[in-house]
C-alpha cells in the first residue's frame, strides 16, 4: 500500500515494508508496473529480474538470464537435493514440501558455488579497476578465494565431467551477447583468465569452468550481486526437483531409502552393551 | 545412465531410476535433448515444459505456460509465504532456507487451490465427455468440489480483490491462444460457466475467478495434470518469496517478528499458578 | 499478554492470541506456570506434556510419556528422514536447516503412522463405548482404518522386524502403569485385540504391533489426541536427526549423494534426439 | 549393521557408516545398548545425551540437561520461529511441515546464540588453560566474540526482559550441581566474569545474561562441543513450535498472515509507470 493509505497506526502499518509490490483492491503493481500490462508482455525470466532488481531487463539481457536458469536445473539423483525430493515424495507430504527439503539443502556447499564465483569474478574485477595488472588480479582473486573457501575452487572443476558441456555453450551465448554490445564481456574474460591461472598451478592440467562458473559469468555480466547468484540457482534447480519428485511419485514406493533394504550400513560403534541401572 | 552403463549389482543401479535425465561424463541428456542444444534454443519456462512433461512445448504453448507463471509470483507480505521469507532473512539463514520455509507452507490451502480448480475443471470436462450437458456437468463438478473442500470454491473469489485483475488479463490470452487453435479453450468455457453457475447461487452476485482459477485454466487447457499446478504454483511463488527474502536482507532487521514489538499478543491462559512440587 | 496490557488497538494485539505463553518483563509463565518455578521440578517430558496439553501431568504419566519419546528417536539411515539429514549435513548447512529437511518429510506415510494408530484406537473405544461388543468393534475399526489409509495398517508389521523389540517392552511399561491404577489399560487392550484379528485375517499369521503401534498405546492412554501423536515423534525423531547430521558432520563429505558415484542409477527415457529449432 | 553382516559389495555397505546404531532383525541397540534395556531406564533427556554424545550420562548430568532442554521452548509469538509455526498451522500443511519450516529458521542469529555463547566460554577457557589470568582471558575471549560476531554479544542482553527470569534459576541448578561435584563450574565463573566485564565497559549497566547465555553454561559444564549448542535448542524450541501450531490449528485461520488483513505494508518503490513493449 502507498502511504497515504497506512492505517492510523503507522508504527504497524510500516513494520512490513517493501518497494517490490503495491496493491489495492482490483490494482497490482510490482516495482510500478500494472499486472495485467505485464502479463503476456514480460517473459517468466524477466519477471525474475524485475522482481530481483526492481527494473526491466533488455530483451538480450533476459535471454541471457534464461539461458542460465534453463541450464542448471538438474544433474541427476546423485545430487543431494534431488535424492531429498525423490525420497520426500515417498513419505506422504506435498510436492510443496518435497520441494522445500530439497531446496533447503542448496547450502554453501551445494548451492553456493556460483555465489562464490561470482564473489571472485567481482573482487577481481575489482583489483582491476583499482589498477592491478589483469594477470595479478586474477592470482589475488584467486588466492583470496582460496582463503576463505578453501582448495576447491567455486566454479571450477567436476567430479563428474572432464568439461562440463553446459559450460562452453553458456560461454558461447556470452560471447555472442557481448559481441553485439548487450554485456561488457569482462567477466569471460575473467573467468577464462581464472582457468588458464589453475592450469598453469597444476603444470598445465585443465580444471575447466563448470555450469556453476559459467552461469556465475553471465550473473555478473549482468550485473546480480553474488547473493543473488545463489538465490538464482535456487529458482533453476527447483525445477529439476519439483520433476524427480512427481516422477517418484508416479513410480509410486513408501518411505523409500538411500539404498536398497538389504544394503544397510556399516556400523562402527561399540558392541553390544548392558544398561547400568544403579544411579549413575 | 543407460542401463547398459549399470555396475555389476542391478539391485543397486536400478534402486534409482528416471527418464528425466540421462548422463555420461561430458554429456548430459533431459529427456534424450543434449544440453548444449536445449541451451539458447529453449526457454526457462519450455524447460520447465520438458523437465515436468516429457516432451516439448510448442512455442503458443510455451508462452501460455510462461504467463502463467510470470503472474502468481507475488501477492505481497500479507501472504503466509513472504511474510515467512522475510522473517526467516532476519533470522541468520540463507536465502536457500528462506525460501524453503517459505515454499514449505505452499499447502492445501495456501499453494493448492490451482490444483483443487483444475481437478474441479477436470471432473466436469469428464462430465461433459460421458455424456452430460455442460450446465449439468457444471453443478455437478462444482458439488462434488464443495464436498471434498469446503464452500470456498478454489480458484473463485478473493478476500482482498474484487476482482483479480491478473484473472481477466490471462483469460484474454488463453482466448487468443484458442482463436489461433493453440489451445481447445474448452477449460476456459467451463471455467466461466463455474463463475456463472456460483452467481446464480448467490442471487447473482458474483464471485469472480481470481489467479488460481485462471492459471488453472491454463494448466488444464495445456493438458498439466492437477498435482503439476501446485508444482508449478510453488516455482512461481519461488519468485517472489526470493525477491522479498533478498529485499529483508538489505533492510536488515534482527529477528524481525510478525508485529511490532509492543503489540505483543492476547493471552487467554489460564493465572499465574504455583508448581505442584511433590509426588503427582 | 493478559489482555489487560493490550496496547490501545485491540484488533493487533489480538491477532496472536494463545493460552501457551504469558510475559511481562522480567516475567515468563507457561500455562500459567512461572518458568522459575518450573525449572528444576518439572521434565523435559513433562514439560512437553504441559506445553501440548495446558495441565502437567502426574509423575506415572510423565514417565510413560518419556518412555514414548525416547523409543522411537531412530530407526538407521535407510529411513528417508534419517539419510535426509546426513545428505544435508554435507552441503553446507546448518544443524538446524538439516533438522528441518528431515522433519518435514515425516508425513503421512514416513511419520503419520502413530496419528493413524491412535486414531484407530480411539474410533474402536468409541464403538464399545456405544455398545458394540469389543470383538465386533475392533473389526468395525481396522476395517474403517484400511478403508481410509490401505491394507498396511498403521502400527502392525515391520518391512524389517518380526518382532519389533520395542514394541513389547514398552507395552509392558503400560501394563504395570495400568495395575497400578495410573492408566486405564484399554487401549493396549484395544491393541492386543486388533493384532489378534489380523492374525486370524491371515490365518494364524501374526502381524505383530511395531514402534508406532506401541507408541500410539501410550499416546491414547494417556489421552492425546490422534494429530499430536505425529507432533510427538516429530519431536523424538528429531534427536536421531540431530545425532546424525551431527556425526555426518564429523565425517566430513561434500553433496554426499545417496549411493556411491560409480553407482549413479538406471535411465529409462527416450534415447539420445536433437532439439526441433525451428517454431514449434 | 556391523561390517560382518555387509552384503558383498563393500562400496556400498560402507556408503553410510555410522557408531550410533546397529540393527537385525528383531534387534537394535543405539551406542551398543539394547533398546529393550534403554526402555524405562534412560529418560529422554539421557537418551538424547546418549544419541548425540555416545555415552550415557550420570544422572545428574542428566538432570542438568533435562533443565536446559526444559527451559527453552518457548517465548510466544513474537519469536519468528513460533509466528511461523503459527503461520504453517493455516496454509493446509501438516504439524511436521509448520515444524519444518519454523525450525528451520533457528539460524546463526535466531538459534545460534547459544552455540557462539559456548564458543566463547570454551574460548576463554582455553586461554585460562594456556596460563592466562581470568581477567584477562575474558577480556580476550569476549574481543574476539565481538570480532566474530558483532556488537550484541550471545549469551547477554534482552530486548524483552531487564532480567530473563530463567537465567539466573539455571544457574542456581549449576551451582548446586557443582556443590556435590557433579560439574566443575568453571564455566559459570566464566559466564559471571564476562557479564561484570559487559558491565565495566557499560559504567557499570549490566546487560545480564539471558537464556542462551545460560544454557550454554550448562550446555559448556556438561562438556557438549559448541555446535551441539544449537542442535539442543532446536530440540527444546521444537516444543514450544508443536504446541503454538497445534493450539493454531485448533483456532482455525485461512493463510493467516502477519498481521490483519486492513494494516496491509509500507510501500516504498516507483509510482505506477507503463510497460514498456517494444524491443528493449
Amino acid at each position: 500500500m502507498s502511504s497515504s493509505d497506512s492505517t492510523k497506526d503507522p508504527r504497524v502499518s510500516e513494520w512490513w515494508r517493501t518497494s517490490i509490490i503495491d496493491m489495492k483492491p482490483g490494482e497490482l503493481r510490482y516495482r510500478g508496473y500494472p499486472i495485467q500490462e505485464l502479463i503476456g508482455n514480460v517473459s517468466f525470466a524477466q519477471m525474475i529480474w524485475l522482481m530481483t532488481r526492481g527494473e526491466l531487463p533488455s530483451d538480450a539481457q533476459g535471454r541471457l538470464l534464461d539461458a542460465a536458469l534453463m541450464s542448471a536445473v538438474d544433474h541427476g539423483p546423485q545430487a543431494p537435493s534431488i535424492a531429498i525430493a525423490r525420497m520426500a515424495a515417498t513419505c506422504g507430504v506435498g510436492l510443496n514440501n518435497a520441494m522445500a527439503s530439497a531446496v533447503n539443502v542448496l547450502g554453501d556447499v551445494h548451492g553456493g558455488a556460483g555465489e562464490q564465483a561470482v564473489e571472485m569474478y567481482q573482487a577481481i574485477a575489482a583489483h582491476i579497476d583499482a589498477g592491478a595488472l589483469p594477470a595479478d588480479a586474477i592470482c589475488a582473486g584467486l588466492d583470496e578465494a582460496i582463503a576463505k573457501y578453501g582448495k576447491f575452487v567455486s566454479g571450477f572443476g567436476h567430479r563428474f565431467h572432464l568439461i562440463d558441456p553446459r559450460a562452453p555453450r553458456l560461454l558461447e551465448l556470452v560471447d555472442a551477447a557481448a559481441k553485439e554490445g548487450h554485456v561488457g564481456g569482462h567477466y569471460a574474460a575473467i573467468a577464462r583468465g581464472v582457468e588458464d591461472e589453475l592450469a598453469s598451478r597444476k603444470d598445465g592440467r585443465r580444471i575447466p569452468m563448470n555450469i556453476d562458473g559459467a552461469t556465475a559469468v553471465i550473473y555478473a555480466e549482468l550485473g546480480f550481486p553474488a547473493p543473488l547468484a545463489r538465490g538464482l540457482f535456487c529458482l533453476s534447480r527447483s525445477v529439476g526437483i519439483l520433476a524427480h519428485a512427481w516422477e517418484q511419485t508416479g513410480q509410486g514406493g513408501r518411505n523409500k531409502g538411500p539404498i536398497p533394504r538389504e544394503y544397510v550400513w556399516a556400523y562402527d560403534g561399540p558392541s553390544q552393551r548392558a544398561v547400568p541401572t544403579a544411579e549413575r
